[in-house]
C-alpha cells in the first residue's frame, strides 16, 4: 500500500485502525468521537468495543470490518485518485467538524482546498421549474467568482448549481453514495467534471450504492461544509428544507429564494424567509450577508456545547472516567434506561434527573449505543431504538 | 338645497364655509387644520386668509370658491346621492384622520360604514401579470369575508383586488379624479359595481380629472383608510411602493407577495419583505398579522406628534396664540425663511435653531404657505417651493 502524502499524515495501521472503527457495526459518528477522546487510539477502542456493547446488553460481539477489509478499502480509494480523511486529522474540513455528529471518515475525490476555502452551497427540489434552474445557475455563477459553490449532484437544482459554478470557478458535490457508484446514473460526467474542478466528497464506501435513508446524512455534510445554505425551490417538507433545519442547527447563515404563491415548488423557500432566511434575488443578497464564521448561536443550541456547562462537556465530548465503580455503572444503565423513551430526549435532562455523575451517564450512553440500544441525535439527544427487553 | 342627514350634521352655512376653506387657493390639509384650530370657524378663517397671505409676502389675495360655488358643489353632491365628509366630522373616517394630512374634505359614494370597518389595502402594478392579477384576486375574496378590501381603481391588480372582494363582500376604490369623472374610463362600470357594495371616496371636486401629481395623494388616502397594505407586483420605484411607504409612516401593517427574481414586477414586493414586510402567500398571513389599531411607531415618526414635546404639538396642532408681537413676528419670518431650503426640513429643528417661540415659528409658517412660498410636508417637514425673490 502506497505511503500518505500530507503533512501530519497517519500510519498506515492507525489509518486502517481508524476506518475499521468508523465502519464497526453501531458506530455512529458521535460513538466513534467518544470512544478515541476515551481510549486514546482507534485501535485501544477496537479492544474496548466487544466488551463495551456487551455491558450495554448486546448478545453477540459487533460487526468489524477485518485489517485486510480495511486496508483494501485504503487501496481501492487511492488507487481512484481520492483521499480518505479522519475526524480529527489537520485537513479534515473543519467547518464540518464542528457538527455534532460531523462524518467519522470522508472519502474526497478533487482538491481538499475546496472543501476549506469560503464556501455557499445552493440546494432545492430536484423537479424544479426552468425558471428555478435558471436562477440555481445564474447565482451560483455569479457567486463562484469568490466562493466555492457547495451542492448535492441532485437532479434540478443541485445539478443547475453546479453547472453554473462550473462556468466560473470551483464547486463541491456531497453524495450520498460511494464515489464509484454516481447518482443519479445521468450525471456521471457532471461528477466527474465537479471532480477536476472542485471536490466529490461522500461519507460512503466505495461500492455503496445510496439508499433513501443516506440523503439525509448527505444533507447535513452539505450544510457542514458551508457558511450558508441557499435554497431555491423547496417545496415543504422537502430533502431541501432539511438541509436547510440542519445549516440553521449548525449556526449557518439561511438565504432563499422567494416565488409566486402559485408555485407549491416555492413553498418552502417563501416560508424560511418568512421564518427569517435572508431574501435572495441576486449573488449581492448572499455576500451581503454570508459571515466570516458560523454564528454562536447555532452551536449552542447543543446544550452540551452551551457555555457554563463545562461538566457535561468535558464528561460527554473529551470524556471523563466516571467516578462511580462497576456496580454503581450497573444501577446508572438501570436507572438512564428508565428515563429514556422513542422520542429524542436531551442528554442534558438525563444527567440531572438521575443520581449519577455526567461521567457515569456519558458511560453507560455510550454502551447502550454500542448495543444498538440507544440512538445519539444531534443537538445532544438522545432516543431508544426500539422496545427491547432487557 | 336639502337638509343633510347625518347626526352632528353641519349646517349648510358651516359646510359651505368649509368646502371654500378647503378649495381656497394654498389651503393644504395641514393649513386647513390649523385655521380651522387658531380661528375657531372655517368663516373666520376665511376672513383672516388675505391678511395672512399678504402677510407671507403674497401681493394678491388668494382665489377662494364663492358662496354660491361652494353651494352649487355641496348641491351636486347630493343630487348624486354621495356625501362631502369634512375633517373633524364624526363620520369623518378615523384611521384616515390619523394622517398627518388627512384631507380636509373627502367626497364619498355609496355606504359610509365601509369607511370606518376593519380594513386592507391591496394595490400593486398596473402591468400586472395574469398570475398577480389572479393571486390579488383570490387574496381580496377570501379576505373579503371579514375585512374591507381599499384598493385605487386602476388597471391590473386594483381592478383585480376589487373583483375579487365583490365576489365576497365589500370594499372601497379610492380615486384621483373626481366621482363623476371614472378612471380609466373602461372602469366606469366596475366603479359603480365598487359604490354599490362599498363605496368610492376622493379629494377631487366632481368634474376634475385625474392628472399625474393626483396620484400620490389618492395614495395616502389608500394607506390612511387601512389597517394594513398588501403589495402584489410592484416594480421598484412604482406608485404601489410609494403607497407603501406612507402606509408605514402612518404605523400601518405591511405585507407583500413574494415573486421570482426573474420578474422584475416582482423587485418592489420582494423589496419590501427584505425590509420587514409580511411574506404573505394567503389570507391567513394577513389575518395573523392585521393589528387592531395603526402602531403608535408609525405615529411618532413625526416628531411633532411625538410624546414629550407637548409644546411644539400644542403650538402647532392645536394652535397657540404666539407670545411675540407684530414687529417680532416678522423678524421671525425673515429667520425662518433663512433657514429654510428647497429640500423638507423638520419643523421641530426649525423652532430649535431659531430665537422664537414655537407658536410664532407655526404663526410664520402658516402664513408663508399661505402666500405659496412653503410646503407643508406629511411628518412635520416643510420646504420651500420656489427660490422667489423676497
Amino acid at each position: 500500500m502506497a505511503r500518505r502524502h500530507e503533512q501530519h499524515e497517519l500510519t498506515v495501521a492507525d489509518a486502517t485502525d481508524r476506518l475499521r472503527l468508523a465502519r464497526a457495526e453501531g458506530v455512529g459518528p458521535v460513538a466513534y468521537r467518544r470512544l478515541i477522546a476515551r481510549y486514546g487510539s482507534a485501535r485501544a477502542a477496537l479492544e474496548a468495543l466487544p466488551r463495551l456493547a456487551s455491558a450495554g446488553g448486546r448478545t453477540s460481539p459487533p460487526t468489524v470490518p477485518t485489517v485486510n477489509e480495511a486496508e483494501r478499502e485504503l487501496h481501492d480509494i487511492e488507487r481512484r485518485g481520492a483521499r480518505a480523511l479522519f475526524f480529527g486529522e489537520p485537513a479534515y474540513p473543519p467547518l464540518l467538524a464542528l457538527l455534532d455528529d460531523a462524518p467519522a471518515e470522508i472519502t474526497v475525490l478533487g482538491d481538499l482546498s475546496a472543501l476549506t476555502d469560503r464556501s455557499v452551497a445552493l440546494v432545492g427540489g430536484r423537479n424544479a421549474s426552468a425558471n428555478g434552474q435558471r436562477v440555481a445557475e445564474t447565482l451560483a455563477a455569479d457567486l463562484a467568482h469568490s466562493l466555492v459553490i457547495v451542492s448535492g449532484l441532485a437532479r434540478g437544482i443541485d445539478a443547475a448549481a453546479h453547472a453554473g459554478a462550473l462556468r466560473s470557478g470551483r464547486t463541491v458535490a456531497a453524495v450520498a453514495g460511494g464515489l464509484d457508484v454516481p447518482y443519479p446514473p445521468e450525471h456521471a460526467d457532471l461528477q466527474r467534471r465537479v471532480a477536476e474542478a472542485g471536490a466529490v466528497v461522500t461519507e460512503a464506501p466505495l461500492g455503496a450504492t445510496p439508499q433513501a435513508r443516506h440523503f439525509p446524512r448527505r444533507n447535513r455534510i452539505i450544510a457542514g461544509l458551508a457558511l450558508g445554505v441557499i435554497v431555491v425551490e423547496a417545496a415543504l417538507r422537502s430533502g431541501s428544507l432539511i438541509t436547510a433545519r440542519l445549516a440553521q442547527d449548525a449556526g449557518r447563515e439561511l438565504f432563499a429564494v422567494p416565488g409566486s404563491p402559485l408555485d407549491p415548488r416555492s413553498r418552502g423557500a417563501n416560508d424560511l424567509i418568512r421564518q427569517g432566511a435572508h431574501l435572495t434575488e441576486t449573488a449581492q443578497d448572499v455576500l451581503d450577508n454570508l459571515p466570516d464564521h458560523p454564528a454562536r448561536e447555532g452551536l449552542a443550541r447543543d446544550p452540551l456545547f452551551a457555555r457554563g456547562n463545562p461538566g457535561l462537556s468535558e464528561a460527554v465530548r473529551d470524556w471523563q472516567e466516571p467516578p462511580e465503580g462497576p456496580p454503581d455503572l450497573a444501577r446508572a444503565r438501570m436507572q438512564v434506561l428508565e428515563l429514556l423513551g422513542n422520542s429524542p430526549t436531551a442528554v442534558d435532562d438525563i444527567v440531572r434527573r438521575c443520581q449519577f455523575s455526567a461521567a457515569a451517564v456519558a458511560a453507560v450512553l455510550l454502551e447502550l449505543e454500542l448495543a444498538g440500544r440507544v440512538e445519539t441525535l444531534p443537538g445532544g439527544r438522545v432516543a431508544l431504538l426500539s422496545e427491547t427487553a432487557f
